[in-house]
């Protein structure tokens, strides 16, 4: 993505955050990651998030959907090199409404069809989130999740090494380029 | 405490959390722990809180201070029967304004007395969380916040076991009785 981009991305942010009373620091908004997966079609495939903290021990972060984005469908693997089981995560939905899909039955007429959704999607339960709500997804668990609304959800979890999640798309980059 | 009491109590903390913006389901209105710590002086030594999850990796939560509360100095010590190395924690102020003290030279006309300040509190290095701020305490470390205004702390945290918290009362039990 290039800098001017990431830049409007991260303001729309922002006004989401203000939205739902949440408060960053100066510093936080000026960082605000801008995820778009290396697809370049970030309104579609994206994830504007702030990490909190991320310890060896436990990760916090809270993230912004806006209406019509996607985070792609991934997968947190053990990591043996680690010595981790991987990931387990808690969404709990702040502001909004958002569609996560995990793996089980998939759910009839489900909500939401990303760009890439017959080839790069496999799993198909819907769980709905409003605010309040809240879902606990085990680690090497596929899943995705997505929003017809601005949503905010906060995750509470194990450490996160975002640059190793595994996407069902091979053509997804978790950490992206950042042009001029 | 008494039943009615506590109910009184969990009255206060959800307009809190109303006035903050933190929605909570029903059944987690309805849950509000409120610790006295076996004082029966909840609005002067107490915590109100949400606990979001608590799994074997990770812990969330949500506490509500009233004015002039204090959640009494503690300490999250190793428990080598669980081989856990105790509790590390992010305290994240979301709305108010909080006073932490941990270990450390101590701060000249620290802002917060709490009752029984010169028996039973012995750190005084203070930090002052406004809206947006946050500060991580290292395990075993002891520490005791407080504030004068209604204030909600989001906790990012490794595994809670609040039972096995050591406080400098020995007055003190953290898993309280409740009389009819």
């Amino acid at each position: 993505m290039k800098k001017a981009d990431i830049e409007i991305a991260r303001q729309k942010a922002i006004e989401v955050y203000e939205k739902a009373h949440i408060v960053l620091s100066d510093e936080e908004k000026a960082n605000i990651e801008v995820a778009d997966f290396g697809l370049n079609d970030v309104y579609n495939t994206g994830l504007l998030l702030v990490t909190y903290i991320n310890t060896d021990r436990y990760c916090g972060k809270e993230m912004v959907l806006l209406p019509g984005m996607t985070c792609p469908e991934h997968i947190h693997a053990p990591l043996p090199e680690k010595n981790y089981i991987g990931k387990q995560e808690t969404f709990r939905c702040r502001y909004g409404k958002v569609y996560l899909y995990v793996e089980g039955e998939p759910t009839p007429n489900h909500h939401c069809h990303p760009v890439k959704e017959d080839t790069c999607y496999t799993v198909f339960h819907e769980i709905v989130l409003e605010p309040g709500q809240q879902y606990t997804i085990a680690p090497n668990t596929r899943h995705w999740f997505s929003t017809d609304t601005e949503s905010v959800i906060s995750e509470f979890s194990s450490p996160s090494f975002d640059e190793l999640d595994i996407f069902t798309d091979k053509d997804i980059q978790r950490i992206p380029t950042i042009d001029d």
